[in-house]
């Protein structure tokens, strides 16, 4: 593994080589360390690249009253929209020019803080386009190996008990660009950024099952979504009834059609094919239904040359957000490093992050709440010395499970694989501040 | 104090009266309490009384393949919208034709589930329109009684650390028409709707004001918005060094131009006007400036005839969202109850439902997380017997508040007061299942 120069920088707090800073810097102005720290806590930022966007330390007031003051402002909205200048702000498209409406987009996770992604920049990833479905006209069907079959329309549906739960989904196919020979350059969104998470609610599948009576050998069941390529996927019927949703409501509201309106799957912890959207029928079975949905796709090659299929649990996976690639850092000095971590297994436990490519660590900071299922917000005090660098961040689960380097996660499975990819990611920091997508 | 008939139903499981039943039924399809309630638990559910929207059990499919399912779907969009089936879910404008852009629009909380309010339907209050600002002309200074006077924008801002929380606003005249002599008749989110939450991200205000050298005798900070009207008001220093946020994201994205767009205070806790909107100026001062805003509004007339100012602290406060006036029960059986439940001293510990007008009381079921200065959804289940009833809920937070009656509210207050509601709201049920809002 290559290392980046070790670029220790002396001072009280540090935790690790590079000039990590212990987490107790964010306790609060009152902080003992913030304290002892107070003199030298000059926080830099650092820029996009290609404009340049200025970090001023303390920028004058423009002469004047400002234009907004001086007339009153747009009316009321019954819907509100983002600041026009938040345009740039988008999911950005990769769709297949050969099949309408295939394709992805991605969550721009560069532009975002917090653990909640709003309902308009929530990932996409469609195989025949977003049907619109009148709700009025919808029905889940459960059928098969079950005591009753049922028909449930939205109304009958939101009779039964619900529950609500902050759930992050992950494509099993993001940040597959890791299986690269070479480390792609993109923001972090573009590679990394098929993964969201909303608080979803809906009734326990479990309720429904059972109402309908589930066979004791129905250990799958196949899920349909009403999309024009019918996405088919099997489920074990265990996971479904431990703690999977149909979900109705994201972030609140009624689901977005492009996920899934009027209802979906929401199988916690597990990868994004199993939270089948735009969902018609549940039919249990006894064992898996092998449809193309699962075995072209969404399988991983594995050094052996077979196949292995339903890897539905995500595995241990964090990043950092900022600094990332197409930022830079003005010039030497205190940054502040802010990342995501999560884990099909349960809850993250611990992110740890390195400023020299992973020869020491630090532990970061994470943002309460901490939940099962959930994005986790961590962050990390880190100065810069002006050299070379390589920022690295590593989440352990509270099952044990660590995220391993791109190397251990290659012998793993296959240099051939697409899919699954959650090794450590690298930015490469330059003397200049640049910062690059590498392989440490 | 009024009663409603008791109707109590009898049956395992029960907790009060009226039919109230132990919220261990929740606990899913495997529960002890389930498994005996099992032949029992046939959900029913209210429908809007005016469109009579179906709640049959379990509708018959519709014939043929969906439409939705013939022709590829609609394409990938950068920015989601809602469907346009969902077209009737709006914020409720009512706006105050007298002075532009000064009103409120309610957020549609008999609409939602869970705890987080989208963006688009989060709560507005406006005193001259929703200023559009280019956040790059944008500055915050930070002056008065400060060692070194600061000006910010949002690109300093960036730098430094910050802190992610989700967070309630309540207008401090929300429910207000409580106050009526009569109850009003509309939905609970026309009612109760100038309430939202959402997870805010920011810098703290702890951090800022340190820089500037805030003065220990500053005990006070004039706060003021950059709209038209210079919204201003005056807040503790105390709560401001202790956990305020300058927020700059909501709910992941960038603030929404209604919600104070590029930057606005977030102080946990505490009434919507001391969150000042795209916030130009805080200057700590000794005492408070008594402005126009803190003194015209947002005070309490007391029975003395003397004025509370500067309650800032919202008291615990809870509400049934479904069923609730305007829903109607199509006949006897079981019944989910969804309600949300805030204080603004810290966390909710319990909420109480009541289905005879406060005679009997249930335990509710929390949905976790239950967070500091959050939402907290809960659920019960209500078998109803076709008689009258009437439905109530009542917090208690982890403080020991108790959401108090009307009376004792108005007996507490004065008749005339106007701000600052939060008594326990009642539902009444009709044999007929119409829902009405009495005072009982």
């Amino acid at each position: 593994m290559k290392r980046g120069r070790r670029t220790q920088a002396g001072g009280e707090g540090n935790v690790a080589g590079g000039g990590l800073i212990d987490r107790r810097v964010f306790l609060g102005a009152g902080g003992a360390l913030a304290g002892a720290l107070a003199g030298a806590l000059a926080w830099q930022r650092p820029v996009w690249a290609e404009t340049g966007e200025p970090a001023g330390p303390s920028p004058a007031m423009p002469p004047g009253v400002p234009a907004a003051m001086l007339a009153p402002g747009k009316p009321f909205s019954n819907y509100g929209q983002p600041s026009p200048f938040e345009k740039r702000v988008i999911r950005w498209i990769s769709a297949n020019s050969e099949v309408p409406g295939n394709g992805i987009s991605w969550c721009p996770l560069h532009d975002l803080e917090g653990i909640v992604t709003p309902n308009g920049l929530h990932y996409e990833r469609h195989h025949n386009g977003v049907p619109e479905i009148d709700p009025a006209r919808h029905r889940l069907l459960i059928h098969g190996m079950v005591a009753r079959p049922l028909t449930f329309d939205v109304a009958s549906l939101l009779r039964y008990p619900m529950e609500s739960r902050l759930v992050f989904i992950e494509c099993g196919g993001n940040s597959n660009a890791g299986w690269n020979p070479e480390p792609i350059q993109s923001r972090v969104g573009h590679f990394h950024g098929l993964v969201s998470c909303a608080e979803w609610t809906g009734v326990p599948l479990a309720t429904l099952l059972s109402e309908a009576g589930i066979e004791k050998d129905a250990k799958w069941i196949l899920a349909e979504g009403s999309d024009p390529s019918a996405f088919s996927v099997s489920i074990p019927a265990k996971k479904a009834m431990e703690d999977g949703i149909l979900a109705l409501y994201q972030n609140g509201e009624k689901l977005r059609p492009e996920n899934g309106y009027p209802m979906r799957l929401v199988l916690p912890g597990f990868e994004g094919t199993s939270h089948v959207k735009w969902v018609r029928r549940l039919k249990a079975v006894k064992s898996p239904v092998m449809t193309r949905d699962e075995t072209a796709k969404y399988t991983d090659i594995l050094r052996s040359g077979k196949a292995r299929q339903f890897a539905f649990v995500i595995e241990p996976k964090s990043l950092i957000t900022a600094p990332s690639p197409g930022m830079k850092l003005p010039g030497p000095g205190l940054y502040q490093i802010s990342g995501l971590a999560w884990t099909g297994h349960g809850k993250v436990a611990k992110v740890e992050v390195s400023a020299d490519g992973g020869k020491t660590w630090g532990d970061a900071a994470l943002q309460e709440p901490v939940l099962n299922y959930c994005f986790t917000r961590f962050r990390m005090a880190w100065r810069w010395d002006g050299g070379e660098a390589v920022l690295q961040s590593r989440v352990t689960d509270d099952k044990s499970n660590v995220q391993p380097t791109r190397e251990a996660l290659i012998a793993a499975r296959s240099p051939n694989d697409y899919f699954h990819y959650n090794a450590i990611v690298s930015w490469g920091v330059s003397p200049e501040g640049t910062i690059a997508h590498v392989y440490a």
